[in-house]
């Protein structure tokens, strides 16, 4: 790793970086218990382990002052009426915050926080997203191409994925008559009932 | 200043912002001493007080943990054979990085720390460039449309201004048969000098 200002080209449409240090693929499997019709999971799981998202990361030390960066692409897709996303997660160190930067697509972004707030924003290209300190975030494709988006967040946020595969989000985002619907999650659990 | 999630529209081109907490406009006088070719500057000066670049900037808590991001715009120019540029700082708490996204335009991104090391990199469209903890920077328009970028930095970082108004950057870039020259900056101070 190298400590001089260093450069990485995005090459749009298709999103081949000049330079990544790592690159996660994450399939049905990788989700289990998450979508909300287990029925439909299962019978798409023996069909196939579909990869539903990348990311692909830009290391640097995990520290305060640093930046971790990259790209994240879901790619479109649905388990039952559920659309493809991401695994969602709060960051270990509460207090951090996390942009994105949309480039192509059209989605979701889901978050709630551990006081029982929630709010869901719409991604689309060229728009800028603030997740403030303390909120769990988790993307989701609503559309029929890729959505990718560029992200950054605080080298010492860390990520905290366990309390979301435990207890999920308070809400999900399902199709209903063709378009995007925000819904009760009824699979939710309450901190408390764990 | 919520603490909800937020989104802000970019509309290309013309760079508009759906939304902006802060509108920062720079022109020649704010770069009294900054360029090369000082004679230049002046006639340039009592011509018309140009606007060099322009920062929009969204609020957040300027402590560790938040992201500061914005826009800023390096419109193309010269004073002399010197490009349009920005003043370039180092942050205050010197450990922290930053994140440049360019979204239009060409461009130089002059880079010191304090202990002597030099870096330029390229600007250009869908490129990241990352700027580690400890490295001043500065943007310069080498082309010949807007130079428009997304940047953020940690909350806490803070902007030291000062040291390069008094000392300036170890290199300029200036316009030699038309084509963009990196050179020894001959009215550079030594911190020692000062």
């Amino acid at each position: 790793m190298t400590n001089k200002p260093f450069s990485i080209d995005l090459t749009m449409p298709g999103v081949l970086l000049s330079h990544h240090d790592n690159h996660i693929r994450r399939t049905l499997t990788s989700m289990k218990g998450q979508f909300f019709d287990q029925a439909a999971y299962q019978v798409m799981l023996e069909r196939e382990d579909s990869l539903l998202y990348e990311v692909y990361e830009i290391h640097r030390p995990e520290i305060s002052g640093e930046l971790l960066s990259g790209f994240s692409i879901v790619h479109p897709g649905k388990v039952g009426s559920e659309y493809f996303m991401t695994k969602g997660h709060f960051h270990s160190v509460l207090e951090t915050a996390e942009i994105y930067y949309t480039l192509q697509g059209r989605g979701s972004m889901v978050m709630e926080t551990p006081e029982g707030d929630w709010a869901v924003e719409e991604l689309c290209k060229d728009r800028i997203l603030y997740v403030p300190p303390r909120w769990a975030h988790r993307s989701i494709n609503t559309g029929s191409e890729d959505l990718v988006m560029f992200f950054v967040y605080p080298g010492n946020a860390g990520h905290d994925y366990g309390t979301i595969e435990r207890q999920g989000f308070r809400k999900l985002v399902v199709e209903t008559d063709g378009q995007p619907q925000i819904i009760d999650n009824p699979r939710w659990t309450a901190p408390g009932d764990r």
